[in-house]
C-alpha cells in the first residue's frame, strides 16, 4: 500500500465516500499474506527497496515449496537461501526455470521478463581469502546479481601472501563497495580497509579450527580493524553483506 | 606519492635521469613522518580519502600533542578522538581556533580556509536509543561534520516506545545513510532496517547493566538483526561509523 | 498430602492413637514412588500447582515409558515434552488416546472424564517471531492447552515488518499475558512489552546461526530488553514460558 | 492519546471539521516531550500500564533533574532509580516531598493527592538470600510499593540453610506472586519454585566473587531452574522484576 | 619402586656392592613399561593410593585392548571408564570375568584373590538430582566400588521437590563422604553442604538445554555455592569424583 | 535445637503434656536470630560441623559490627573474611583480644576459654605456587587454624621449578589434606595430585595478567586436572578450602 | 622471483632494453598460478623458507587433487594435512610414491630426487601429554620430518607422574627446539620450560571433557605459563608448530 | 648444583667418605633461598639459561625490595618488570646504578662488571603496530637488552597503513627473530610472517576498546594466524616474548 493510496483514502474519509470505520479497517488490511506458518510480506520491496528473501534453514521443504509458490505467483520470482540438496530438486521439479547454485546454496526464480532495474551501476566486488571461504563470498556475489547488480570476484588472496592482493590494484579501484570474506585472523578487510577510500562490508567465515571457535576470531577482528570506516556483518552471512552493498550501491 | 609521480620516476629511469639505485631509494620515502613514537601517515587522505584521525587515548598528552602539530604543521587541521579534558585544554591553549565537544570528547582544528569539498550532497541521519548513548551518537555526528557531512539528529527514540521513532517518518526518509546507535538490547537498528531502503550502520554501545556485558549483548543483537542488510561497528564506536557512513556518501 | 492431613494426624498423636514414632514414619512417606532411576512426584499438582511432566530427552525410552505407565496409572493421564519419534510411537502403541505433536515435540495422555479446572480464563497469546520458532512456540502453546488454559497464536511478526505485529492490535489486547517467541536478535519482546500493560515472557530460541551462539543472541537480547517487566526463561524452553504463564492466569 | 480521543478525531475528519492533513499532524503529535536530550514518553502509563521511571546511571545530574522537573510538572510525580547521593541531594533540595532510600538508591516523588488504583490487592514478596543483596530486592520493593501494591519482605533465607526458609510458610503462602532476589549460585528461586504455585521472579545479582563473573553464574543457574515456570531478569534488575510484578496482580 | 627399596640401594652403593653409575641407572629404571602409544604406569597405586584407570575415550581399541593387558598382566585387574560398546565387547571376549556397566560406561577386570584393602570404612553417598544424570552417578558409584568403598545411592532429589531429599535424613547422615551429581542449575550440593557437616564433592553435568551451555551453568553454580566447603569436580567427571572420594574416605 | 529436643517434645506432645499447636509453634522457632537485615544462624555448628563465619565484603561496616556483636554474644567467639582495614579497626576498638591478620584479611575473636575441640589430628597443609598467591593461602591457613586444626605452609614452589617442590617431600608426606593454591596456570595441583594419596583441593587465584581472565585460565586448568581426584574451589575462595579440608579432617 | 631477476629487470629498464610499461606488467607477473577456487604461491618457499602446505579441511576432494596437482608438476612434490581417507586414496591412486599417514593425517608427495637441505642440524624433540594427544603430536613430527628436520618423539608423559618425564632427561638436553602437546590442563611446557634452556613451542589440543571446552582450558593454562618463553600455537596445531620449530632450526 | 657436582657426590658414597643420609641430605639442599614470603631460585640460569626476573605486580614494595636486595647480593644484577614508580623510586634510593624505564616499566641492576656473553650474535627485531602499544613492545626490547643481545625498534607500523612496514624490508630482513607487538585486530603477525622466514613472536596487547574485550580480539587473531609458525604468548606479555626470543637467539 504506497504513500498515494493512503492520501486517496483519507480523502474518501473526508468526502464521506469511505466511513471511518471502514478506513481503519483498509488501513488495517496489510499486504502480506497469511500462510499456517509464514507470512509473506510482499511490499517489503516497496519498503526497503528488495524483495523478501526465503531463508531455508530451520524451515521443513514443505515450508519453503509453500511460500516459494506464493511468492512466485504474486511476483514471478522468488530467491532463496541456505537451500539444502533436498529442497533445490523439490524446487527444480517445479521451477524448470529454477536457478541452484550449490556451492552458494542459493535457489533463484528470475523474472520472466526483463524488469527496469534500479540497481545502479557500481560494482561490487567479492574478496575471499582462501578456498574455504568460497561457499559464502558465492552466497553474497549470487544474491547481490540476483538483485541486478554487476558483481566481479576475487579469490584466495589471504594476508599471509600479500602480492596476490597488491597485483589486483586495478580490481581493487572499480569497485564501489568492497566485500570481503574472511576466516581464520578475519585481517583481510583491514588491509583492504587501509587500500581503499569506498565502503568496505567484512564477513567473518566459521571456516578455521581451534580457537577460531567457530568464528568468533575473526568476527572480533573485523570489529576491531584498525582500518576505521570497516562495518561488519554476522558470521557466514553472505546474504546479509550482499543486502547491504546492494543497499549501498542502489540508493 | 601520487600514480603520475611514480610514472614520472619510471620515464626518468627509462631515459637514465635517475639511476636504478635512486629510483628504488625514492620509492621507499613514503609519505609519511617520523616521530619517536608514532608514524604519521599524511597521505592517507589520497588512499582512503579522509585524513588520519589521532585516537587520543592510551597515548600521553605529550604524545597527542606532538602528533597534533605535526598534523596542523603539514595539514593546517587536524580531528582527535577521545580526548580526555587534560588533553583538549592543553590542545586549547596551543590552537585558538580548535572547537572542544566535551559530551563527544572530541578536538577538532578546521582548515583556517574553506576547502572544495567531494563529501557529496547526502544527509547523514544519527539515531541515538536513549539518553546515555549520547556520547557514542555525537562522537559520530561531530566526526562526520568535520568530514564536511551533513548530519541530522534524532535523539531517545527506543523501540520500547515506538510511536516516537514512526512520528520522525519525514526525518527517516530524508537521509541517503542512517547511523543507528542503541545499547541494552541493540533492537532499534533492526526496526529501522525493516523500515527504510538504504544503508545502516549499527552502533553498539556499552550503556546498560548487569547481563549486558559491557555491550556484547547489543553487538550480539546487532549482528543478529532479522533486518537484513544492517552492518556494523565496535561497541562505543561512534566514530568508526561515521567513517563507514562517510565512505557511502561520498562515492 | 494435604495439610489438612498432617493437622489429624499431630491431632492422633496428642490423642494417643497415633505414637510418636508411627507419626514420624507416616510423615516420611511422602507421596512420591521410587522407580529404579526416578522418583514421581505425585503430589506436585498440590504443590505447585501442576502436575509433574516428563522431560523425555536424555531419558532412554524404557524410561519414558515407565514413568508414564506409573503417571497414567496414578492420575489418568501425563504429559512428556521433546519427545522423540521413537518413544511417541511406543506411548502411542500403549496408550491409544494419547496426542502426539510431532511439531512441539510434546506427548499428552488427556484425562478420560473432563475435570474440573482451576485454569481461570484469562488468554494466553503465543507469539512467535519466524518460522523457525514454531518448534518452541507450539511447545509452549501445547503445554498451556494441557493445563486447561485458552492459548491463542500470531505468527511470523518479527521486527523487520513491524506493520505485521500492528495489525494484530485487538488480538494483542485480548491477551491476559504473552508469550513471545523469538531467535536471532531477540528484539520482539522488547517491542510486544513496550505496547501492553500486560505480563510479556520472553523464549529466545536457538534459531540463527554464527553470532547467534545457539541463542546467546536473544537471550542475552531479552535479558537487556529496554522494556521494563519483561522477564525471560530458558533458550528453546517453551514448556517454561508455559508453566509461568499458567501460574499467571490461574490465580 | 486515548483511543476514544482517536476515534473523535476520525469522527471530525468525516464530518468535515478537520481536513484530512490536519489530522494526520494531529496523529503525528504524540504525547512526547523534546528536551535536548531526552523525549519524556508522558502517556506511557496508557499504554504500558506504568508511568516511565528514569534510570539515573549514565546520566549527569542536570539531566535528571531536567528530567524529573518535567514529569513532576505534567504529572505531579516521578520514580528514580539508581540514584547517585549527589542526584538525590539535588532533588531533595528541590523538591521537598521527595522520598530518597539510600540502599535501595530510589528517589521518588508521590503523588500529592491519593489516586484511586488499579494496583489490585495481591501481595508481593520479595525475597533476598543474603545481607549483600539487600539494595537489589530494595530496589524492587520501593518501585512495587511506589506502583501502590502491597509489599511484604523476607531477608537471609539462602539455601545453604534452608530450615530458615521453611519456617516462614505462612508469609510465602500469603504472596500472589514472589521475587526472588539471590547472588551466588542463585539456587533460592529453584526452592521456591519448587514450593509455591504462584508466579516467581528470579533476580540475579552481582554479589559473589571469583567465578561468579559479576552475577553470570546466579544468571545461568536461574535460567535453568529445575522448578518450571521461574522467570528470570537482568542481573541486579530489581526494578525490572518490580514491574513484572506489578503486570501480574494488576491485570 | 618404594622408599625401602631407594635406602636398600643407597646402602649397596655405600657398600661397594653397587657402583654409582650402576646405582644412577637403577634410579632411572623407574616402573613404568612402555607401549609405542603409552606409558603404563604400574606403581601409580603406591605414589598415589589407587592403581593407574584406562580413559578409554579418545583412544582407539586396539589402544585400550593393549593397555588394559598389560595391566592384567602386571596386577591381574584394570578398570576403564568411558568405554564405548565397541570397546566392552572387545574387552569381553578376551577377559570372561569382565564385568562391563553400560549405563556408567565402565569396564572393571577386578583381581581374582580378594585383596586386602586399606580402603577404609566409611560409606560414599551419591546423589543424582535427575534421572538424567545418572549415567554420571553410576560412573562414580562404579569406579568407588572398584576401589573397595561402600557406596550407596539416592536418585532424582532434586531441588525442586525437596521433601524427597529431606526424607532421606537417616540415609544422609550414615555417609562419611557425600557425592552430589546435578546438571541444569545445578543447586542440590547447596542444599546438602548445608544440611551435612560431611565433605561433600560437586560434580556438575552436561544435562540440561538452552543456556545451561554443556554444563558451565550448574559447573558455576556449583563453584559459587553458599555452602561453605562445598568442592567441585570437571563437568561428567564422576570418575574423578569417586578417586577424590576415595582419598578421603581411605585416610 | 539438637535431634534429642525434638525427640522430646513429640513425647510431650504424645503425653499431652504440650498440645500439637504449640508443638508445631515450637519447631517453627528455629534457633536463628533476626536483625533487620540479617538471619544468623547460631546452629550452623550443630548442623554442619562449623560456626556461621562472616563475609565482610559487600556488607556496611555497621552490618558487620552488629553481626559480629550478636555472635560473640551467644557464643562467645567470631570468625570473618575479607574485612577491611576500616571495618577491622572498627571491630578491634570494641574487642581488644580480635586478632586481625591484614594479610589473609580476617578478623578472629577467639573464645576466652579453650575448648574441646572435635578438630582431629590431622595435619593441613597449605601450599602457594607464587608470593602472590599468598593473600588466599593465608585466608585459607587463618580460618583452619581458627576452626582448630594444625595447620603447616609451604610457599612458593611454582611448577617452573620444580626442585624447590620436590625437596619438600617429608612436608607433602606428613600432610592428611593438602590445599594448593596458585593462579596463572594452576599446574601446581596437578604435579601435589600425582604425588600423594592424600586428598587435593585446589584453589584458583585471580594472580596472573591477560588470557588468564581474573582467574578464569587456573579455574579451567585445575578442573581439567589430569591427575585425578583432585576438587576445586572458587577463585580466591581460600575461605571455602579451609571449610572443605576442615570437613575432611574433622570427621 | 628472486631479489637477483628484480635487480636485472631494472637494470633492463634503465638500458632501454625493457619498457617502464613492460617492467611495470612483469613486477605485476608474480609467481603464483590461478585456479578457478585457489591462487598457488610457488614462491612461497623463497619468501618464507617453506613450500605451501595444503589445509584439506574444507575443501572439496576435487580441489585438493586439483591443486596438489600443480604443486607436483611445479615442484615434484606436496605436503597436505588434515587429509580425510576418502583423499588420501584419490591421492594415492594419482601418485603411487605418495605417503599417507592415518594417525597424522597427513599426505606427502616427497620430492624424486634427494636435495640439498638449508634444515640445519638441530633436533626437534615432539612430547606429547597422553596417548589422545598423538594425532596432533605426529602432525607436528610429519611435517617437520617432511620439511628435512631431525625429530624425536616422547610420548605419554602427563604432570601427574613427573618420573616419567624426569627419566628421559638425556633426551631432552638434545633438544635444538622442543613441541609440547597436551590437553586437559595443559601444564606439562610449564614444567618442561621450567627445565630447560631452548625454546619451548606449547600446542594445546581439544583431548579433555567437560570444562576443557574444545582446549581453551589447555590453550588459556599455556598461555598463563608460569615458565617464561614458552610461545603458544592454536588448539591441535601440531602443523603450525611444526613450521615455527622449522624457522627456529633452520636459520 | 652442577651435574658434575652431583657425580662427585656420588662417588664420594662409593668410598665412603660420605654416608648414605648425609648424601640425601646434601641432594636435597638445593639451591634456592628462603624468603617469608618468596623462594629465590639462584639457580635458575644454569637450567633454563635466565637469571630469575622478579614480577613486581602483586608483591609489596617491600617484598620487591627484599628479593631484589638478594639478587644483588648473590649475583649483584637483577631484574624487575612491572615495576610501578614507587617501587622503582626505592630501588633507586637503594641501588644507585639502577636503570629504571618508565614506559617500559622495569627496573635494572647491570653486572658491574661486563661479562662474557652466550647471548649470541643475531638481531632481536621488535615491532610495533601502534603508538599505544610501546610500553609493551619496551617490556619485550628492553628485557632482551638485559640478557645481552642485540634488539632493533620499527613502531607504528600498522596494517592500515601497509606501505610503511614494506619500506622497512631491509630492517626486516636482518632479523634472526621478530617480535611483533599489536593491539585492536592483531593482525599485523600474520603479514610479517607471510613476508620473512624467521621466528615470529606474536604479542596482543589489552589495547583497543569495545569488542577487543582487554585483548581477547588480538590473542584469538594471532593464534589463527594464516601465515604458518607464528608462536603467541599471553596478552600484554612483553616480557615473555623477549624470553622466547632469548631461548631462540642463544642456543
Amino acid at each position: 500500500m504506497t504513500a498515494e493510496q493512503i492520501e486517496a483514502l483519507l480523502a474518501d474519509v473526508a468526502s464521506g465516500r469511505v466511513s471511518p470505520q471502514a478506513a481503519l479497517e483498509k488501513l488495517r488490511h496489510l499486504p502480506y499474506e497469511d500462510l499456517p506458518f509464514a507470512r509473506i510480506d510482499h511490499h517489503r520491496e516497496l519498503r526497503q527497496g528488495q524483495a523478501e528473501v526465503v531463508f531455508c534453514e530451520g524451515k521443513t521443504a514443505d515450508q519453503v515449496v509453500a511460500i516459494c509458490e506464493r511468492l512466485a505467483a504474486v511476483s514471478g520470482s522468488f530467491l532463496g537461501t541456505r537451500a539444502s540438496e533436498a529442497v533445490a530438486l523439490r524446487l527444480q521439479a517445479q521451477f524448470p526455470r529454477l536457478v541452484w547454485n550449490s556451492l552458494a546454496r542459493t535457489v533463484h526464480l528470475p523474472s520472466a521478463e526483463p524488469r527496469t532495474s534500479d540497481a545502479g551501476s557500481g560494482i561490487i566486488l567479492v574478496i575471499s581469502a582462501g578456498t574455504s571461504d568460497l561457499p559464502v563470498a558465492e552466497e553474497a556475489a549470487v544474491v547481490a546479481e540476483a538483485y541486478g547488480h554487476t558483481v566481479e570476484r576475487l579469490v584466495d588472496v589471504g594476508v599471509a601472501g600479500l602480492h596476490r592482493l597488491l597485483a589486483a590494484g586495478d580490481q581493487l579501484r572499480r569497485a564501489r563497495v568492497v566485500i570481503v570474506v574472511a576466516g581464520m585472523e578475519g585481517a583481510l578487510p583491514s588491509v583492504v580497509g587501509g587500500m581503499l577510500p569506498v565502503p568496505v562490508i567484512a564477513v567473518p567465515t566459521s571456516v578455521g579450527y581451534g580457537a577460531s571457535f567457530g568464528g568468533l576470531a575473526a568476527l572480533l577482528g573485523m570489529l576491531n580493524s584498525c582500518a576505521a570506516g570497516v562495518t561488519v556483518v554476522n558470521i557466514d552471512n553472505g546474504f546479509g553483506a550482499a543486502v547491504a552493498a546492494s543497499r549501498i550501491v542502489r540508493a
